[in-house]
């Protein structure tokens, strides 16, 4: 049997036919144009998915259901879309809705986005085998995902495993969330632009601040990595902070669900273990129970833009 | 059929033999005296069991198991106890010993004692009949149990659900853990106790700080409420200090688990919606998705010291 994944996000519209091996077998994608109605972009996500199985001259029998990774607050139990702020949308129908379009007798189900690329790599990628994990998505936000015992943990309602809106410095950087000091002000990419800018701002003779000018004044998530390691003490400083940061937040979450492991995504992760080597290290000084207790290590996510769709085809069993 | 709960803490055993009513038939201690090895603590709680039964004229096949609430670091899967500070035990496998002891075919279980409290006030307390309860206990430290679907959530491993080890304000106040800034440190009986005794000290000529004298110069939890009620404005800045800590730590643990209903335990709970009303009342502004989410109310537990054997007697289906 197969399974179709669809990775819903503000921009793009992806859908992908997975098969029994975790093969993502074609996937298209089509515009999402959010400032439609959300019915306009269900009808549009039934057209795709549609068309890949005429492609494949597959037939509805041959898939047990379509999965769906939704930015937002989800309501994966009622099949709901409560609030996304990404795609404008309030009190959205979707699993019924997307049934209706579909004109096929079909489980459908809905989950965060984060949620399903945390099962994505835990099913298919840097996590496979692995039945419990944390992952966070290391964006313009920070998303997060756990899987406990193979499956995802969302809380008891909508709105639950938001582990990037949970204190870090309270009274700290002012979150998108209202509130301030979350996780996401320190541990995400925007977080580290941020502060590098600052600091360069703040030394012009450094060479992060060269390397800034350079790229047109715009600082990016790589250059304070790249003075980093042509020596720079104002970038060295930066990015030890964003360590400590990060392992603070993730020892907060080894603390709550102990997973097996712990993945990072995003473009920050193209540091590999320059990223990973400095918070696995930090980490161990930091989990309740200390070498009493399990420490996961840290390690860097595999699936790239695929695991959207494997996490989303995943959400049924195969 | 009847259910055998144990609160074991530091100072005593606590014994309950527990009807289907969740009503506590006969409850019995004995001094724990942790500086024993552990096999005799352990020998010492079947002999209470044994007791009780007797007593009460109860065959062990009248019983249908055993629940254990112990403090620290439970692998309730393995049924042992990794790590206990509070009564020094490293690597003790409970569940068998107390099964050897007890001589007696019977389902055992055990956990942590944080969460157990959760479990009593889920199943017989402030949240009786509620499938989903986060609850804090102010006491020394924070403890947290997780009700999820009617179970306890501990996380995969043991270490998990450790609600006061995760961070409110990164670099603040030292924790016993070994961070700092740990919710913990800011939101205890002990923190509280210890930021009035700050404030008295620093404002000699204020209500809170002659309370205090008149206490033999001992600061405690009820002093700050008190002198906050007669309109003194040192406790008042300390107490609303005190809420906004709280309300913060809450709204973590709402972005995370998403409950029904966040109970609070431990003796500022006597300050009752003097407690509860400021909380509620930050906590509205403080989750994410705002009114557009389920917003849990925050209540005070009510069963008290008999939690400890009521969730533990619920480790085991009635």
């Amino acid at each position: 049997m197969y399974r179709i994944g669809i990775d819903l996000g503000g921009t793009n519209i992806k859908v992908g036919l997975v098969d029994e091996e975790q093969k993502i077998v074609q996937e298209e994608f089509t515009p999402t144009r959010a400032e439609r109605p959300a019915e306009e972009v269900i009808a549009d996500i039934a057209k795709v998915v549609s068309d890949v199985l005429k492609d494949q001259k597959i037939g509805f029998d041959q898939v047990s259901g379509v999965g769906i990774g939704c930015p937002g607050m989800i309501d994966a139990k009622n099949g709901t879309v409560p609030y996304s702020n990404n795609l404008a949308w309030e009190q959205v129908p979707f699993v019924d809705l997307l049934k209706k379009y579909l004109q096929q007798e079909c489980v459908v189900r809905i989950s965060n986005d984060a949620n399903c690329a945390a099962l994505g790599e835990a099913k298919a990628g840097a996590a496979k085998g692995v039945d419990n994990v944390v992952l966070l998505t290391l964006g313009t936000g920070v998303g997060g995902g756990v899987i406990i015992d193979g499956k995802i943990f969302e809380g008891a309602h909508a709105g639950g495993a938001e582990l990037g809106h949970t204190s870090l410095i309270y009274g700290g950087e002012m979150c998108t969330c209202g509130r301030s000091g979350c996780v996401e002000t320190y541990v995400s990419a925007t977080a580290l632009i941020r502060d590098a800018a600052r600091a360069a701002k703040e030394n012009p003779g450094s060479q992060m601040n060269r390397l800034m000018e350079e790229n047109d004044g715009q600082m990016n998530g790589k250059i304070p990595f790249d003075a980093m390691q042509q020596g720079d003490e104002t970038a060295t400083a930066v990015v030890n902070y964003y360590f400590d940061y990060l392992a603070e937040a993730i020892a907060n979450f080894v603390n709550l669900f102990r997973p097996d492991i712990v993945l990072l995504s995003g473009g920050i992760c193209n540091q590999g273990s320059n990223l990973t080597d400095p918070v696995n290290e930090r980490l161990k000084k930091l989990c309740f129970g200390g070498e009493k207790s399990l420490i996961p290590p840290v390690r860097c996510a595999t699936l790239g833009n695929s695991a959207g769709i494997l996490g989303a085809a995943n959400l049924i069993d195969a």
